[in-house]
């Protein structure tokens, strides 16, 4: 396997669409993804992943149940297996996830948000 | 335990020793680093880890066998386990690192370089 850098802009550059997580990398039965997010996601939780969400540009809102996390670029979150959250960005933030191999988007939920197969790019 | 966001240039600012990995965050077992490199590391590898670099400020350069890499600011790599590699930054470089909690620094090199206890900062 060829050992290649990653540019995250010219990553971002290729996705066009919200809520639509694109696998950048894998490591250790991790994934690297990176998204756009504009508007609000739905509230869920993973049952057994911890989610790292890390902003590389814009703003992200994180709800909690009993508080909400307010992320800027250079700024990132894990929460934790078991915990809700509802991700929402009232402009266009671009966001890198690191997460195991078998993180679903919407967690226990499932919606038109859900996206069970996601591509590299 | 409560969730906090992690601001990486305010956590940056709390280090002042160069190649010594602070740990700001842990998720199914795997930890983030960051650090600041200047100069050249030792040439290494984990046999059991894959391990993931991000450059937030800087350029970075990693020496393998074939061929030498160089990352600027917003790109990564993903350096698989058993890879020989030896980072380098001419100038200093603010790096984040993934990795499992069980990885050393130096992998399978001991020398002045290793670390085998890091800080949470």
């Amino acid at each position: 396997m060829e050992i290649r850098t990653v540019n995250l802009n010219r990553k971002l550059n290729n996705i066009n669409t919200y809520w639509t997580p694109k696998i950048v990398g894998e490591l250790n039965n991790q994934l690297v993804k990176i998204a756009k997010f504009k508007g609000e996601f739905v509230m869920h939780r993973h049952e057994h992943e911890d989610e790292l969400f890390y902003v590389i540009e814009g703003k992200l809102f994180i709800e909690l149940n009993d508080k909400t996390l307010e992320l800027n670029a250079g700024e990132f979150v894990i929460i934790p297996k078991g915990i809700e959250h509802k991700p929402y960005a009232p402009e266009e933030a671009s966001v890198m996830l690191f997460e195991p191999t078998t993180t679903l988007n919407t967690g226990n939920v499932q919606n038109d948000l859900t996206l069970s197969d996601l591509d590299k790019i």
